[in-house]
């Protein structure tokens, strides 16, 4: 291709002329077109000829020359000192081929790379999927109820904080841990609502219970080391434990959340204040025999507490944290159901050992917090006491939800799901009543017409436990009644 | 400590009085006070006694209820059903001392965790500090100039963000990637001005630089591993290699940056465009044997382009991502420095190879992308043509800016620092003339007048070269002027 096509042809792609010419020129030094030593046309010239002004020809010749792909010397002109083309030579490009411009594009064929044990660990595990899109019912546990949210308020906070970006997150107050005055707000509701006596100091503040949970795990676990996790439990813990390289140990849970025993392991993940997916709260005396084998094993507790600050019987339970005499619970929270999941604010309240090495961990990621807007307006919103009048009012929106979910579901589909009682939360769990290709078949129908839910079975004892998450917070009442009614239909047929 | 003093402490916690009469009767309970089989006094009797309503108390006997504390039977009165004091028994409270109310506050001594290798490896490279406060002259290198920034409209931009916030994450267009339309901006920025033909398909919006570098290390490098990085070079390559276990192969650089030589190793990380910290820019040539030697060795480099945006010169560099045929370039990009450092946003373009396992990685922390609101405001920004009008505005403040400040030094610290000339980017590199002992006096009496900069020094050849970075980015004429001054005067008394 000779420069003015490939001329052309870049013109098209830049804007700048100067850029464009470079490119063309550079192509044909690179392709062989134009051969080392071989004189260039003077800018002059060279601006003639293709209608540009004398500076963007010296701009592109300024370009090449500190690159090297031409050389300048005074009043002798330009010279091109680099030759690209051909399999031998000094400076031969790898992989060139003859058709300089396609190699612009993305080439199709590209090399395999060799991963790390952790890079093969997250290729085998996969990405998540979303949802599907579409005019539909999502029993969704990651939606709130947008209409009931105070949105002037929270705007309010996000404007303040937005107006001064840039300039606060230098200060004191943002370190590693986070934003000082969130961390000192936390540890207040977390003192007034949840009797766990914790100071701004023990607290980092994360963007998500997932990074949370991940770098914990991270930190605990070796390759090959066993981790107690609950069964069914969530996905995303033992998707941590196996990225690690650790062995998840699901152990199982009944009515009353997990079975304590003295498993042979040095970290356990728990959701003791409302067991996901099953909703079970944790007994007392569970709680100590947990707080014992960490004691006697010298192992870390993570307690997950995802979904527990909605409680429908207005009963607080109190978290193993609360209990921790000896710094073995790190406790993990998020903002995501009682703000929003798009916020990406969570904290975790951390033993006195696992602080400084939690905080080094995150800061290798993020040197700087990140979500600082964010940060700094949710600290304004709970200083100012709008975060705590808006549990308040959630908490009646969603146990009136609650109410309404749970009565459809035993007048509408009493026949085919078993729906347990739940304390707390933003979700229904139910369970199947026949067998899992009569679920799957459900799960297929229902999801032809818009209809979905989070599916949560498991494998107990050999046979697979057919098991549903509905989760209620994001829907109208009109929105619950057309998906169990949809879920009745086409359950009714299969 | 009897159960009214145990109150009235607890009142002066807990706003609510169900709160505390809940804690201070639960706290009599697990210390022995009140006995296992010990009937409580009727709500009434006790309401009466501690001038509270029925309704509080008969809160508080629920709460203790519903945990297992106390066990209520119908026209029977309220018995406690669970004794925690003592050593032995079913449900002691393991590790509980005597003094009750003192186990509320975080315990003095806690436990010690046993950590992962990755664990013990971040314990071991630790957290890094902060510039010291106080009114002062920082040469930092992550201040902007902020009189420059076009905070009107950046703010409008993050104004209609915050507006939409909570609603707009949920959609498509956020994946574990970001948000497509920021992903479409950052690849077109990318072609007009880098000469980087990409897609947004192959583009992962990070929190940071630092993200994408350490996710990128822990995907490829197993422990044990080699690892090219750059002598002298950015601490945080070298600290995200060690925490990932592999073992940095510091190659030196010099006037031109790294010298290509055939590394047994299978990945880099390099600065080709502005070296850091020495600022030298990476000729062709060693460009195309870097790629040949990636392209032999089946290895992968990564460019790390942290501060090449604002070129004094006007003359951009081609990235080594341009001329990469094989895929075997991931180019890591910031904001940090074009827009601020607060801003967390940052990208990585990707080869085919490793687009999917990164991303999955980086979902493993962050299932949701962080910094939703800022994605949104900064896709507006550029969209909207204010971002590279913002850029050509700063390149002229920050061209003139270098201009005073390589003046200054010339000028007054001529006797005792080597300025090393830059074409590019927001710091000035000097290197010390006289002794590196002497050099730590003087950042050390500079520092008590409130006067500091990024040292990076070096061991080479068994001696320390003296090296510092001197930020002006941040800085107006006069307080350089000031700092230099003071430099100047420091250092003619060492």
């Amino acid at each position: 291709m000779d420069i003015q096509t490939c001329y052309n042809t870049y013109s098209s792609v830049y804007r700048q002329k100067y850029l464009a010419l470079y490119h063309a020129l550079r192509e044909s030094i690179v392709e062989g077109a134009l051969s080392e030593g071989e004189r260039l046309p003077s800018s002059r010239s060279l601006a003639d000829a293709y209608g540009l002004s004398r500076g963007t020809v010296n701009l592109a010749y300024d370009m090449l020359a500190e690159e090297g792909y031409v050389a300048r010397g005074v009043g002798s002109g330009t010279f091109v000192a680099f030759h690209g083309g051909g399999s031998g030579g000094m400076g031969g490009i790898a992989g060139v081929s003859g058709d300089g411009l396609q190699d612009r594009q993305p080439p199709a064929r590209q090399a395999a790379v060799p991963l790390s044990a952790w890079g093969r660990r997250i290729e085998r595990l996969g990405q998540r999927v979303g949802l599907p899109p579409g005019e539909a019912v999502h029993f969704s546990t990651a939606d709130i109820d947008r209409a009931a949210f105070p949105a002037a308020e929270w705007n309010r906070a996000m404007y303040a904080a937005a107006r001064t970006t840039g300039a606060a997150e230098h200060g004191d107050a943002f370190n590693a841990q986070g934003y000082l005055p969130l961390r000192e707000a936390i540890a207040r509701h977390l003192g007034r609502t949840r009797g766990i006596a914790t100071t701004a100091g023990h607290i980092v503040v994360v963007n998500g219970s997932m990074q949370a949970l991940a770098l914990l795990v991270q930190l605990l676990v070796d390759p090959g080391e066993p981790v107690v996790i609950e069964h069914p439990g969530y996905a995303g813990t033992s998707r941590a434990v196996e990225a690690a390289g650790g062995v998840p140990v699901r152990v199982p849970v009944d009515s009353q959340g997990i079975v304590p025993s003295p498993w042979d392991a040095r970290v356990l993940v728990v959701t003791p204040n409302r067991q996901f997916p099953t909703g079970a709260v944790l007994p007392l005396e569970r709680r100590q025999q947990l707080l014992r084998w960490a004691s006697e094993r010298e192992a870390v507790i993570v307690e997950d507490d995802y979904d527990s600050e909605f409680r429908h019987g207005g009963r607080p339970v109190e978290p193993l944290k609360s209990l921790d005499r000896e710094g073995r619970v790190a406790f993990v929270g998020t903002f995501s159901r009682t703000m929003y999941a798009g916020l990406r604010l969570g904290y975790v309240v951390l033993p006195d050992s696992l602080l400084d090495v939690f905080a080094a961990l995150k800061q290798l990621y993020e040197p700087h917090p990140s979500g600082a807007t964010e940060q700094r307006a949710l600290a304004a919103f709970m200083s100012g006491g709008y975060y705590e009048r808006h549990l308040r009012k959630m908490k009646r929106v969603y146990s009136g939800k609650y109410g309404v979910v749970n009565r459809l579901f035993r007048e509408l589909l009493a026949d085919s799901f078993d729906v347990h009682p739940q304390d707390a939360g933003l979700h229904v769990y139910c369970t199947w009543r026949k067998s899992h290709s009569e679920y799957a078949e459900l799960m297929r129908r229902c999801g032809s017409r818009g209809v979905t839910w989070t599916d949560v079975s498991y494998e107990r004892d050999g046979r697979t436990v057919s098991a549903a998450c509905f989760g209620f917070s994001g829907l109208t009442e009109e929105q619950m009644r057309r998906g169990i009614r949809i879920i009745q239909e086409e359950g009714a047929g299969i």
